[in-house]
């Protein structure tokens, strides 16, 4: 065998096409196309020899063909044909022939046909790649991240990338039939000291100064809507040089939206509508006609979260007035006691129990306290002795309890409670099953606080950025109880999941004042930081609002992928590197010089 | 009138849209419309006040409607809009009317109508902007810049971003259409030192080493084919950290393709078809059915330059042969002689061919020769003196000269011969009025060098760049000979601008190798700077290819601007600072030390 493979060495040269066309993808050709003649290309994913026959599976982005190489049809391009083997990278023409009786593979769109080879041309070799080119690969992810290009031929990685084509696509068809007008905003922009960290870019041409990569780009908007671009959008990279979880990436993508002479309900009703083409174009999903709207305290009160999961139906309950006097001190002494329901959690183990008590704390939480009910409806629990038979009877009418029943409580401060309990709601319901695949629960969250009081600053802090307009009824307020001042703010809400957020802007100088008065941030800061919005301000700035988007977030919920780097072409790791092309990396000095800096360690100098 | 002023102030609070919506752009309301109730929105353009009534133009990005406020229709509301000045922003709502006899504008789209007005609401003031909003406006550039807020509403300007928003968007639906998927790649990349300087990014996770912005996608789509994605496209940033000359930007947009399986003749056909559509989607212009294709060596001979401009007729003529042995000592020593012949020319001054003569040393060039015809046939010329009898007939005969003609001379090395005749070629014929607006002549250029000599470093480089492949017949020519082979490369040209180029990539290992051997690159050094190419080439690359766009440059064309700034919405001045936001910037010492960077002045450590 291995002289025979030598020998077809000499066909497998940098072979050109010469004037080849690809007739069809591999996903086309079924009984309707019996006996054309047809050019396939693609990569070999299957060999089989049988009968005196060579059979293959060739593989493009679309599917999969059947090919058949037979001696009596074309010895030389039969005996040719010993030499490939899976990933090579071949051409054929042929001709479109039913497949033998009982052979018909019902699995395959084109299953019932396979292609009998009249010529062929190898286009490529490859060696045995690093692991199989299937959708369950049992690898590590590092190895698939340095062969991206080879993680990227399985099927259902590929897939995700044909979605976010068709979403971004939907997206752009969707505003530009609106009227908006996609313009691009700079990369090279000024760094701001608000917000997350920059990434920064040296200047070459101004040394000892540095551009900042875009954590979005808010002000370039408010600038084009100030300009009466009336409605722009931009599908933009942004940066944010954080430390990594596990679903962020140091630059991601955002669907930017911004609109002149709008109000909160016509952008909700614009993205709204935005989001249920989106839905339908890409996997054929209708969402619901109107989403629902909730206030961002009544998701507190339900959900712990501001992005509540309302795939399933488990609520929080407050229960602080009912142990406000309690013997049960911790409950007493908390600002907040929440409970959560949980319909059938009785069979839940104490080593489960023990594991959510663990997960809670990542939330900051110094326990979880918990009541099953009996099937005999007797409650069992660490805590109970403690509670009068009033609390009993008061919690047990309040939450509806049901033999069968485990009650979770947080007490403590209300941040750390809620987001203890809330987020221990969606780990209950992902282990339970509670949450069915393909159901989809969109909701608006409205009526955001302006502010928020940051106790290490010892000041109010923009709780979107600080361009954001609050009720127009409120002007008096922002200036007098700044905490107390609503936004005209809203998030969609997906799945659990922040998808989008937006506001309606400021647009006076006056309210632009009260609100930098607000913050601590006095002109002569205001007018560094924010110089040209100030100045923008002062010639005739229109209402303007809009949203933005996650496109990496929506992509991720448009295919169901459990991580971020499933829906990005070349993702970073979680230590902001590239594995395949091994970025970032060291540089020469003559290049450092050049910008003017140089490295902290003494010794690179 | 003060008074009444200080009065209407209190009307001027940050005024709410209160459920008002707007009903039209103002390039809408015709005849059509007459009578209905309308709402519109915008800028006031001009005010006029005239019998008792106050007539405004009412601007948005589409255009112009005349509003009307009549005290005897509306006393209250004509007596707030006393307040109106320009650049004010107002909403109102009315009915359309037809203009009075005999006023009616039919410059204007609107013209024939106006709105009587019934309600009205301020949205905001404006004080006097540093220059007038209209197209004609005679102010520095830099101040321009500096409110470009205010620039971009000129509607001159604001029209070039529409054309982008088409331009774009045209593309994309082509490209979808054709199955071409739109894939983000990395902004965060890896430096490599081929190539123009890079803009770096220091990484804070990883001190010490630099991400690098992008110069293309080149490796990333490649990985893409490599990867099966077939037909990648993506309208992209990207970033040269160059000297800015006039039609240049440190971050430029690409209109990236890459396709498997194809050759030459299928990408050009892919191209042309989508440049066709452009045009005929953003300015209603059809391109010629098919694009002419000219050899590298053809538009070099002809015309001097590799982006010949085929709106006009002028070309150059080799006379080498003719003085090799003149006694004209400037013309038998040199490389290259070539003429062109300027029909009509002999009416330029001696004024004006002294600035071409000035003209000519931007690229090198010692001197101008030149010969006037006379309309009595004589020859006025500096040099004829010193020409044969033989050397003026062969002259005469090969450019066909006329009476009235002027002959331009460029003798020496052939490069900066060709590059100085050439582009005064271009010069003379904007001079001279030999450019038509509105003609567009598209041409390919092919069959250009793969590599070219590169005296300083004693070697040779890659013309394009390193993995353009050469023709498939010419391996041996490659690794025997590299300065002859030739690329499977080509340039889209559009009136002398360059404004599509691309090329067949190398796919297979053997022509890789071959390659960066032609180019002095040891396997080591492959490794180094393209280790991920390497082995993607090992794993069954298939034949591809690709074209990239300037879209900056196209939308010049589309748009007939002069500068590129014009078609950038915040562009950087030649210093390569934002002069709105005032980027690049100082950075606070805490934010470098984070990065393990430091300025190289010591005052600053």
């Amino acid at each position: 065998m291995s002289e025979q493979e030598r020998d077809y060495d000499e066909f497998r040269v940098i072979e050109d096409l010469a004037g080849w066309r690809r007739t069809h993808h591999n996903n086309e050709l079924t009984a309707a196309n019996m006996d054309e003649e047809v050019c396939l290309m693609g990569w070999v994913q299957f060999r089989r020899d049988h009968g005196g026959l060579i059979f293959l599976d060739l593989r493009d982005r679309e599917g999969l063909t059947q090919v058949v190489f037979n001696p009596e049809h074309n010895a030389e391009v039969h005996d040719r044909a010993h030499a490939i083997r899976p990933e090579y990278v071949i051409a054929i023409k042929g001709v479109v022939r039913p497949r033998p009786e009982g052979m018909a593979n019902s699995n395959m769109v084109t299953g019932e046909v396979e292609i009998e080879v009249n010529e062929y041309k190898l286009l490529n070799t490859s060696e045995t790649p690093p692991f199989p080119i299937e959708d369950r690969v049992e690898v590590g992810e590092n190895l698939r991240l340095k062969y991206r290009f080879l993680d990227l031929r399985r099927p259902s990685l590929a897939r995700n990338f044909i979605i976010r084509n068709k979403a971004a696509q939907s997206v752009r068809r969707y505003l530009d039939n609106l009227g908006f007008l996609e313009i691009e905003t700079p990369v090279l922009t000024k760094s701001t000291p608000e917000g997350a960290r920059d990434f920064l870019v040296p200047s070459r041409v101004n040394q000892g100064e540095f551009y900042a990569l875009p954590q979005s780009p808010q002000l370039f908007k408010q600038m084009l809507m100030v300009s009466g671009m009336d409605r722009y959008f931009q599908i933009v990279k942004c940066f944010r040089d954080e430390d990594l979880r596990a679903d962020r990436q140091p630059e991601f993508t955002q669907i930017d939206i911004e609109m002149s002479f709008v109000d909160e309900a016509y952008v909700q009703d614009m993205a709204e509508n935005m989001v249920k083409t989106l839905f339908t174009e890409t996997i054929g999903v209708d969402l619901p006609a109107e989403f629902p709207r909730m206030t961002y305290n009544d998701a507190m009160r339900d959900y712990g979260v501001d992005k509540p999961d309302l795939r399933f139906d488990l609520k929080l309950t407050e229960v602080t007035d009912i142990f406000k006097d309690s013997g049960f001190k911790v409950f007493a002494s908390s600002e907040l006691v929440k409970v959560m329901r949980v319909p059938g959690g009785a069979t839940l183990s104490r080593k489960e129990i023990d594991d959510y008590t663990k997960y809670v704390e990542i939330y900051g939480s110094k326990g979880l306290a918990w009541i099953k009910i009996k099937e005999d409806g007797g409650w069992q629990s660490p805590i109970v002795k403690f509670f009068s038979e009033e609390e009993i009877a008061q919690l047990g009418e309040r939450t509806g309890v049901q033999p069968g029943d485990i009650l979770f409580f947080q007490a403590g401060a209300a941040d750390i409670a809620n987001a203890a309990l809330g987020n221990l709601r969606c780990e209950l319901a992902r282990d339970l099953g509670l949450i069915k695949d393909d159901v989809y629960t969109p909701v608006w969250i409205t009526d955001f606080p302006l502010l928020e009081y940051d106790a290490d600053e010892k000041r109010y802090v923009a709780r979107h950025h600080p361009f954001t307009s609050c009720q127009p009824d409120q002007m008096e307020v922002l200036a007098e109880e700044p905490g107390k001042a609503i936004a005209r703010a809203y998030d969609l809400v997906i799945n659990g999941y922040e998808v989008g957020g937006g506001s309606i802007r400021i647009h006076t100088q006056e309210q632009q004042k009260i609100m930098f008065a607000a913050l601590g941030i006095d002109e002569e800061e205001a007018r560094e930081k924010f110089g040209f919005l100030m100045d923008a301000l002062q010639f005739g700035a229109p209402p303007h609002g809009g949203i933005a988007f996650g496109l990496d977030r929506l992509i991720m919920i448009l295919t169901g992928s459990r991580s971020i780097r499933d829906v990005i072409a070349f993702p970073k790791t979680q230590k902001a590197t590239c594995l395949m092309t091994e970025a970032p990396s060291a540089v020469p000095s003559k290049q450092l010089r050049e910008l003017g800096v140089r490295l902290r360690e003494k010794k690179q100098d």
